[in-house]
């Protein structure tokens, strides 16, 4: 979407739960924002919320370009009160779910040039009726897209993974991992990488499921019967997917070199080399929007809420991420 | 086991497939025995494979001690007869297996300190009638131990994990993962642990099953009616378990320095931190042997033998780690 600029639009930030430690990074990646040369964003949500920095309200998100040198530009479109930094509580949900959604319509509206979300807690979104599983979720309903046609994608500096299914119990897997399911993630993942990384040809690799990819059918048969059909239908459609392979063999430093993205049949397959390699800076991207989304890869981190001791590189390079791919869908 | 003795034993490095990269890595590793301190060893195998050192074969394993310093010691056991590097035959298998037998009865027997074994190609052993699914259950027989006794941990210099299941279909892990099952090796590791590596009172991670350990029984229960329960029944035995954790947030820097080795319950959870972080140094330790058995965690890598370009850095690592094991047993 996003409207033709003159120069970039801002870009929406959403606060997450305000006592989680979503207002602290936000604060921190503004007070950055010229070391790590950020784009232009605003925060939407809480404008008492713990920033920890200079904040001016704002009413319009465009307003933020002239703010952004000397304050954080807040959005103000919540009010949650005052409570304790690290106890959630209904009324923080609240502000957190007003926004989501406020930010997310910014960026549907083209009046945003991204959207960007802090961390939520999501017991306390469903006590006050959140009906999606997720965030991401929420934003595919939002953007009128059906859930199954988006895509979750980590992205590091090591590398970039999508685990094919995502918050499921680990024994419905063999299940629900079919053709079909590879063959839509793996395309949505293709065009991503092209539309918003600018690589041309993406390179996909696709992990198998069972322990040496199943050994040629001896260690589960789901490589032979799903995975490597899935494979071969992307390559006649022109995609250059390979696979599958050992998952426990395709995140070193050599092995990495040859692909773009790994594709994996559980969630811990991507989750646990992005989070082992680049804890401190995971994004999270959604791929197959009409807007571009990301999201720090990491929680509230209630525990330690209010201390001034998170760590903000995830959102730094969230904000970043989603700046870059704004940026190559406006063709600049 | 291993005979008290003034001076240590030489280890017994048995070759493995004699046309993949064992004899090779053994070779490099003979050649870097100063450099890298290794203790004595003998190669076990056929004396006209492609070792790339010098090579003076022996009668006993005893004389590997006076030759260590001008020439790998080689208890010739076996003839591959000559075959193209990197293609795998019957005879090889045939080599390979009168290799392995022979390691393994001199680290029994007390005339070895350690048995190391170097990789073989499972699919031709099973051609000439290997009836155990890999070395270490093979081994585990010859030791009298029943192979459910055993536990595979692979350790590098960043981190030590189990799998708490190893080479069985995914799909099945959950009917295989039971409360007895994760106690024993759990009190099998956190034995080995004290006994081979001189951690008085190690420290044991478990981690989930489904993502983010089950969030509460969300997404998956196993971590509530299986987990949970072994963890609090090491815990009542004095054992320093904690856990569920989720996988993915386990083995960046900050997490494993809380532990000293981490469970899984799946082969890939375990096995694709450490071959990320450790690929080229990971050993795969046999625990709950009443000998001190080591390997390179990686295989033939039939696709590079022949070119001297095997990176030595697992074996010399196995070797290493073989040697302190057993001199701790040995009380030195």
């Amino acid at each position: 979407m996003g409207k033709p600029a003159l120069r970039p639009l801002p870009l929406a930030v959403a606060m997450g739960d305000p006592v989680g430690i979503g207002p602290e990074i936000i604060g921190k990646a503004w007070r950055a924002r010229e070391a790590e040369t950020l784009p232009v964003f605003a925060a939407v949500g809480d404008a008492n919320a713990a920033w920890g920095v200079p904040v001016e309200v704002i009413g319009t998100v465009a307003e933020a370009s002239s703010i952004f040198d000397r304050a954080l530009p807040v959005l103000a479109v919540a009010e949650a009160g005052r409570h304790a930094p690290g106890t959630p509580t209904q009324a923080g949900a609240r502000a957190a779910f007003a926004s989501l959604t406020a930010a997310t319509g910014l960026a549907r509206a083209g009046d945003a040039a991204a959207l960007v979300t802090g961390p939520v807690a999501k017991a306390q979104l469903y006590a006050i009726g959140f009906d999606a599983p997720g965030q991401t979720e929420f934003i595919a309903d939002r953007c009128g897209v059906a859930r199954r046609d988006t895509v979750m994608m980590l992205a590091g500096p090591s590398l970039r993974v999508v685990p094919l299914t995502v918050h499921v119990p680990l024994a419905d897997v063999s299940r629900l991992l079919t053709v079909e399911l590879i063959v839509a993630k793996a395309i949505a993942t293709a065009a991503g990488l092209r539309r918003d990384f600018g690589i041309a040809a993406p390179r996909l690799a696709v992990a198998g499921l069972n322990p040496h990819a199943g050994e040629d059918g001896t260690l589960g048969r789901e490589e032979i019967d799903v995975i490597a059909p899935a494979v071969a239908a992307l390559r006649a459609q022109g995609i250059d997917a390979r696979g599958p392979f050992a998952a426990d063999t395709l995140f070193h430093a050599r092995a990495r070199a040859a692909y773009d993205v790994a594709l994996c049949p559980t969630h811990d397959q991507a989750l646990i080399p992005i989070k082992t390699l680049d804890f401190d800076e995971g994004v999270n991207m959604t791929l197959g929007l009409p807007i571009v989304r990301t999201s720090p890869d990491h929680g509230t981190a209630f525990d330690i809420a209010g201390k001034g001791m998170a760590h903000p590189g995830a959102m730094i390079a969230a904000i970043r991420m989603a700046g870059e791919a704004a940026a190559r869908r406006a063709g600049a």
